[in-house]
């Protein structure tokens, strides 16, 4: 096997650094909406950066990003890494960018030193991952590998009736490649842990066995509006009362089967949001996740029986709907195992993890051989904009990538097609 | 003293229904939320009506429309009645709009019956009374009465940075009259009850003996934003949950103290209010309102430590601030007399009450003698599409207003300014 040198820690470090830029918020974070103008920015950017590195650029029709590194064998399927460049409203800057830029990290690395690979590479950038806008998560991953339909990614609507498909057309990014039905070798993805795990034990990578199955509801609750100077309290029925005492009480069944699951009401909106109404009406929605499914199912009935009591006391009606439900994944155990040999060959510390959030690699998992790194992030902050990382920690983690992937890609066999190498 | 004739109750009730097709709603209400262009339209339709029916306009800098019937002795004070146009963003037809369109109907039955009065009469629309946009309520008579500046409520921004005074310029209601500065003989308000008392009981009319003291607060709870998939339950600062907590004790407190208070929180915003990210902060407004202004001081102080205990049990910072603070008001006892004795005189069922709203008449009951009539609203329902009056009621509560009027701007001496008398 070629002697596989190390990525380039600082140029890592600048390209998240000017990644970071666009979308840059006032608290150091990123608000890079999917699909905004700023996502349309950083889309250009990593075309030209893959471009200027010699890869050749696909878009298919829901927006994903293919920049393809030639392999020796321009038959075989490729190798790909990659995550998503989207974040949330106050996000930071290395959730999902950290995954792209490792990617390109990784071709520019094989370039500068010659390396060529038989299979080819591919960094793909996945639309719309944070599903921060259009409320559904990881669009661009659900339709390549055909868990969820094209038609119905493109169909999601932003708070404001906006369609992905539009928004897409309208930055451009439309693109022409059909979505998914290609055979892909092998999906690696680098990433931010996003917990507070390995910084706690001040292990540098984490080797992930797969993900939290997870499961999401909208709850209506409805009562009556009224004023909130003349209606006694004893005739009122007011939805927010209804809704914070289910917040309360979704937050106590968490706590009940700890340290397990996690659950999470992250956005909460009232009707008609007057001062001096009576709340009418409240959506809020609701996130849980636990490694095993048959557990989180009963976390799921206990969390809709409690929610049935409390809008019965308070006379108030309830609807609680499912709109997303992922099973827990296991990663490809010869993946999982690349990983932890790439970190021992490399001379970092490692440790298996299992990965709290949902991934683009989680869907991947589903088509082919997938595994994921996990790099420390400051005290396991993320979603925010104080979201941070170490460039050495994610030079370890882009190092552990090269080394899996060139594994994977098959090194040796000149590369025709990449005319840097 | 001159007979006094009837209102119209089918002319009171053809206007009510003409002026709430200006920004109806589906659900039957109306949202015309102050100094919009459907708020301009119905200034606009008062306006044409008021002159139609031989009135002067005046406006004045903070958009108060003033329509004066001349009076016998134009150096005397005017009396004056009147209410307010616009409405919470999905209110209900009569709340305010009944005030005006019962002095206007009280002008248009003195020009039928050819009566002329000595002092001038003034039907006003105070602007802005629902504090639903600019967050202050009451803001035309509060700047008429000299309470607030009109600089301060010029200044008022809505939850789009857009300035009451911009807005005021902008729809054309910015006037140069000066605000307040003038004698006011008196002032009477009818109103629905917004509560469901009269109803219940089968009475007709309110003699409204004051309003319950009112405090406003704006609580700002700010945790820490994270992953809703790897954060564990214990470590999370979920400024919601915090929120929510404090929503169910404010309730607890109020039925603590029942029947009175009323605490309503009923605007309540997440940021950044993503489906999968623990809340960062969360801000909500609290209405609490008590007859006895030394109770609604204990129970705002105990409000305050019981906010403070959960922000600390939950690792959260609390900021709470008292956006206003309206002491109760007392009606001058001959205005209520006079309301009680018209209501005899006119066969109408009468029982004293105590509002449990702001009132415009809370205000002016700090510059002259002053009054309010209340009739019954359906279930007590107000602040709410369904609101609802009976044409017989609100026609009762219009002729009350009309004795009390001529009442106190004395009958008898001819009016050569009123061209219809």
């Amino acid at each position: 096997m070629t002697r596989i040198p190390r990525t380039d820690e600082r140029r890592l470090w600048d390209s998240l650094m000017e990644m970071a830029r666009i979308g840059a918020t006032p608290g150091g974070g990123v608000g890079r909406l999917a699909l905004t103008d700023l996502d349309r920015e950083a889309r250009d950017l990593f075309v030209r950066w893959a471009e200027d590195a010699g890869c050749t650029v696909r878009i298919d029709r829901i927006g994903n990003i293919f920049a393809r590194r030639s392999g020796g064998d321009e038959s075989l399927p490729p190798v790909m890494t990659g995550s998503h460049l989207d974040t949330q409203p106050l996000g930071g800057r290395f959730d999902g960018i950290f995954g792209v830029l490792a990617g390109l990290e990784v071709v520019r690395t094989l370039n500068d030193a010659g390396i060529a690979t038989r299979h080819p590479i591919e960094v793909v950038v996945w639309t719309d991952e944070e599903g921060a806008r259009f409320r559904a998560g990881t669009a661009g991953s659900s339709a390549f590998t055909g868990l969820r339909s094209v038609d119905d990614m493109l169909a999601l609507r932003d708070p404001d009736g906006k369609t992905l498909g539009a928004e897409l057309a309208r930055i451009g990014y439309a693109g022409n490649a059909p979505v998914g039905g290609m055979a892909v070798a092998a999906f690696f993805e680098a990433h931010i842990e996003q917990g507070p795990i390995l910084e706690a034990e001040g292990t540098t990578i984490g080797a992930v066995q797969g993900a939290q199955g997870q499961r999401c509801f909208l709850v209506t609750v409805e009562g009556e509006e009224g004023h909130a100077g003349t209606m006694p309290m004893d005739r009122r029925r007011d939805a927010l009362l209804g809704a914070a005492r289910m917040v309360d009480a979704l937050n106590a069944i968490a706590f009940r089967h700890r340290p397990m699951p996690v659950i999470t009401v992250g956005s909460l909106r009232v009707r008609p949001d007057s001062p001096n109404t009576i709340p009418g009406a409240v959506t809020f929605t609701i996130d849980s996740r636990h490694p095993d499914d048959a557990t989180l199912d009963r976390v799921g009935a206990e969390m809709r029986s409690t929610c049935e009591d409390i809008a019965r006391d308070l006379d108030l009606a309830l609807v609680m709907t499912e709109t997303s439900h992922r099973a827990s994944v296991s990663f490809d155990p010869d993946c999982v195992e690349a990983v932890r040999r790439a970190a021992a060959r490399l001379g970092h510390t490692c440790r298996d993890i299992y990965s709290g959030a949902g991934h683009d690699a989680c869907n991947m998992a589903h088509i082919t051989p997938t595994g994921m790194i996990f790099v420390p992030c400051e005290k396991g902050i993320s979603h925010n904009e104080k979201e941070n990382a170490r460039p050495e920690d994610l030079a370890a983690g882009a190092d552990v990538l090269l080394h899996v992937l060139v594994e994977r890609a098959g090194a040796g066999a000149a590369s025709p097609g990449a005319s840097t190498v």
